[in-house]
């Protein structure tokens, strides 16, 4: 396949590497020079203007700091899209995922946007995700070359949801080591090494996927059933993690604000639903 | 193996029920009548008092509501538990495990404190995690016996770690549940259903134990480089979650409380360290 890849800053020398190493024919194009050396040694072809990127390939990929960055490249080449895929791996909001599937759908090209769930270094293992939502017949017709960049997870044609997943996502990565961060503090307190803490903390992870495989129908028909524990079990618990946080002089800062939702969640008079009913009070901007 | 359970609420009877069925002689015991039936249908020998239920065997459990309720039982029976092994598995502070081992070790008994990570449909599951913390000698000795209610992992001869790693778990399952709803709330705001979004979740959560195993030893040796994300990196990130949250009109509490631990550590001059820098603020009660 030929590929165009947009930008050769960390992330898109990953991007053109992975393809190349998969025997695409691969063009490569950046702002400033220097930038496509050590990719043509291996084979990249270069062009010497983005409109000539453009041109060589039916798939063109870009990865450029932000979408202004990806407007101020692509618009003056609007036309030269028109019959190309364009798959936007540049990090931005939904809105401007959405937008740009306009602008290119107004321009006779079929628009895939983005998200790379990995650093540089995990590009091209297919353990790691690419999110992608947009023109699901795009998707359908690329994803082979799109799989030597990452597994290529498809998610359906409003362009702005794989952004929104990638937002939601990083969410939960820092929500969860904050609360790993908390537990190897309270070990740590008491002698516990990180190192000896973790192993047990990740395999406690798969119990806790369990629960969100568990929660996730509950939550789509909207009943909370408190058959593995109550919110009134949940309270009595968690009061121990504020406790034993402040008795070692931690912050508890994480620890009350959990404690609090579930209160809130009790003082309603949902004491006997199971933990997903808190989806209820995230929705309502804190209300229980 | 001959073995006693006292208490035979939810937990107490799934414990026993575990042991019957992996052909250990068992022997069961609760305050009041009637809880032990299906038991002693199974085979279980019924005992009238508790110090007959102790006598009966070298390996005693108990699964009572609290500390209060084992030292009730118990402190009248101390000198029948000399040359025994006491297996306490009703849940407590760190705090109350350090004490019964030290009554345990006046009277001459062996004590493990022990944690369940799992409700009672669990026991017996190996892939169901107990942690057992307090004589390492008895963990050894009736290590094959405690296999039969789920994989004993043993934490060492300080009979507070188990119930440390308990409360620590519990937090780490609380934050990440936590910020999995932010995530089921954020994508379902744009009609994403909860059974959609919780497969790419669970898979994200792999890359995540990643980050942990990477950090692990990081904090353990005081370093936190920069390699793979910088603090500076991930404020710019967070900083999309609190956005999102607040335009869908959702709980912006948890991604403030995530955002204001990171800007701090910015703030304090760390913003080309890596995340695992965050361990020394929780550590100084939230003082970057
Ligand atoms: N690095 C990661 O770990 C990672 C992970 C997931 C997603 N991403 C996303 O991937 C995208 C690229 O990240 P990166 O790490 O590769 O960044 P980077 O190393 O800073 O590279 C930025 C790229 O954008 C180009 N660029 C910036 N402004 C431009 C403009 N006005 N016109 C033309 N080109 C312009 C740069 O060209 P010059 O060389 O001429 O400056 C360079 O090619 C970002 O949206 C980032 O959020 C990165
Ligand atoms: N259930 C779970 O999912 C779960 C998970 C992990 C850990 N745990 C822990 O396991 C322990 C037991 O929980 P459970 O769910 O089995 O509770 P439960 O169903 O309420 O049973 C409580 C047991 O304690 C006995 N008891 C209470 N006070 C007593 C006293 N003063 N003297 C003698 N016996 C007394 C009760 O006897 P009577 O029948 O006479 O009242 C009953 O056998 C608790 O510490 C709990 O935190 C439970």
């Amino acid at each position: 396949m030929k590929v165009t890849v947009l930008g050769l800053g960390s992330m898109g020398s990953a991007l053109a590497g992975a393809l190349l190493a998969a025997g695409h024919e691969t063009t490569v194009w950046n702002r400033s020079a220097g930038k496509d050396e050590a990719l043509v040694a291996r084979g990249a072809a270069r062009a010497a203007t983005a409109a000539a990127a453009v041109a060589a390939s039916p798939l063109v990929i870009a990865c450029l700091s932000d979408y202004d960055a990806v407007h101020g490249v692509l618009e003056p080449l609007a036309d030269d899209l028109r019959g190309r895929t364009f798959v936007n791996l540049t990090s931005g909001t939904p809105e401007q995922a959405r937008e740009s599937a306009s602008w290119a759908a107004g321009h006779g090209a079929a628009y895939l946007d983005g998200a790379i769930m990995s650093t540089p270094p995990g590009i091209g293992n297919p353990a790691v995700m690419l999110l992608y939502s947009g023109s699901s017949q795009a998707f359908a017709e690329h994803r082979d070359t799109l799989a030597s960049l990452g597994d290529p997870v498809g998610l359906g044609d409003d362009a702005g949801v794989a952004s929104l997943y990638d937002t939601a996502l990083l969410g939960m990565m820092w929500s969860t080591l904050a609360g790993w961060l908390q537990g190897v503090a309270l070990t740590g307190a008491d002698k516990v090494d990180a190192t000896a803490f973790t192993p047990v903390a990740i395999r406690w992870m798969s119990a806790v996927n369990g629960f969100m495989s568990t929660y996730a129908p509950r939550i789509d028909a909207g009943v909370y059933p408190g058959d593995d524990a109550t919110l009134d079990v949940h309270l009595g618990a968690i009061e121990h993690l504020v406790h034993a946080s402040a008795a070692r002089g931690l912050d508890t800062g994480l620890p009350e604000l959990l404690k609090a939702s579930i209160e809130r969640a009790v003082a309603a008079g949902h004491g006997a639903d199971g933990y997903a009913r808190l989806i209820e009070s995230v929705r309502a901007g804190g209300r229980a």
